[in-house]
């Protein structure tokens, strides 16, 4: 893991390891039970200054305006094609959802997919000027690689959208479609006008894997408690206590943002002004001190962030 | 696959393998597209005079008794308790909604996990007097094996309770828990009175797994169209439909009970008067035809169907 700097985390990850494959150690777990579980945004990506989701539903809004006059005029689309910062700012729960219900359903998975990638492939991140898919975290690749190089199966359990992170994580993460749990749309089994078979994303949410949500999508996806789990909000926070709750050896880990310089800073627990919403809270710090999970300072435990950082 | 005898079933698997795991055919399919999956009730295991599962719930009722004297009087389950055979056969809906919610909900996943494998270690099928797991179809296991010594993942996807058949799908059939698709209930994190995170059965159904619900239901699980699939009724249809309309070598079959001797007979396509309520309709059998799927003859395509038998 050429990418940590020696200290508590980059320890906590070769300790864990070395117990948990070494077969004569008590702690030792089976090929079959090594389980692995990664939050996206904000853990092995970038999150702010949005979610990528969130863009990419922005940018799909733009895309889409010529066929539809009527967004000239009519909220929330009107504060999206005229670029109202203030107002999209001020956008309710169900303004987004509208905005994503109007991109991202009424199509089939498959045609989605081709959207989304067609998407990943030009989008630049608004502060980088990166491609997407260069603002993953280079140690976190590292860690998923050094646990799937010791047996370990390594999950995606993302808040994001399930057919969204699934349109690139095999070339991002080199994690197939099978291993990504994440928020999901109903879809529905139609028939398309050669007869096939083919499913319709409907603007209905299945599973809103956040929070509790987690825990019980890792049972629904895996039917196992994974052995080790990486987050660094809120949102994680039953993943994390799933995790340690099932026993044996376990390894939680929460991604502190505290480096402002190289990405960004938030979260009461940073000791820094805050400069975003942090959804990093003093609660989840406490609980990570108190039961012992490891929390990795992006400015002193990474050595680099980004593969393409010099 | 020494259970099968030769003739067009078995050549039409032994020709999908060869064709999809060579690399110089052009239907090869790349060792991370190999998914075949296979309904259970009446395609891997027997599925007469009635599910697996309802005999668990109504086995569970006769266990829970004791403890809810009103049963006696108190409808569905003074029907249960008092063995009465023309009652049970008028339940409804409704009251076989009520039957599993009493037996399968509002415990934890691994509380659930134990009394289904303790159900599963000592109940015997009522015809042949043979426990569960012995009810699986050997022809079928050799299926399995033969694609996965290919490189196929092996799902089962069942209208059947996902956690009732994780619980024994392991040693059944030698498939892991992530692997199986299935009806599932919504479940509830919760902390236990040690403060750790478990998850509670509900008694609400989040996944029908069935009919549409199993394309539906492929793409959630697995994000990428089997290959292969396996069924015996119309419950299977979308199934199969979804998997032929992915396109390349596809592999479709359905198992036809025609066996009065060895196993059970129904379904008007058997020919056979009908036993039991078929759920293998003659408008299967006739989209069977049309598509090219391959029907499995148990009568005269298995050799053995049952491990035991000699």
């Amino acid at each position: 893991m050429p990418s940590w700097n020696d200290g508590p985390a980059k320890q906590a990850i070769l300790d864990f390891v070395k117990t948990t494959t070494d077969k004569t150690n008590p702690k030792f777990i089976a090929p079959e039970d090594r389980i692995a579980t990664f939050d996206q945004d904000g853990t092995t990506w970038v999150e702010q200054p949005m979610y990528s989701q969130v863009l990419f539903a922005l940018d799909r809004v733009g895309e889409m305006a010529p066929q539809h006059p009527e967004w000239k005029t009519k909220m929330p689309f009107k504060a999206i094609v005229t670029g109202d910062k203030e107002a999209m700012s001020k956008f309710s729960m169900k303004d987004i959802e509208l905005v994503f219900a109007t991109t991202s359903t009424g199509m089939t998975t498959e045609a989605f997919q081709t959207i989304t990638q067609d998407w990943m492939a030009k989008a630049k991140h608004p502060k980088f000027d990166k491609p997407y898919p260069q603002m993953v975290y280079q140690p976190m690749l590292e860690v998923m690689k050094y646990l799937r190089d010791n047996g370990y199966r390594t999950y995606i359990v993302t808040g994001g959208g399930q057919g969204f992170v699934r349109s690139y994580a095999q070339t991002v993460y080199g994690i197939p479609p099978e291993q990504i749990v994440g928020s999901a749309l109903d879809t529905k089994y139609q028939y398309n006008k050669e007869g096939q078979g083919v499913l319709l994303r409907e603007p209905k949410l299945l599973l809103n894997n956040n929070n509790a949500g987690k825990a019980e999508d890792i049972y629904l996806f895996i039917g196992k408690r994974p052995h080790a789990a990486f987050g660094n909000t809120a949102g994680d926070q039953q993943m994390l206590e799933y995790t340690q709750a099932g026993g044996g050896a376990n390894l939680e880990m929460l991604v502190l943002h505290d480096d402002v310089a190289r990405e960004f800073a938030y979260g009461p627990a940073t000791g820094l002004p805050d400069t975003k919403v942090g959804t990093f809270s003093q609660a989840l710090y406490d609980e990570a001190k108190a039961k012992g999970w490891t929390v990795i300072s992006m400015k002193n435990d990474w050595k680099q962030i980004f593969a393409w950082e010099k």
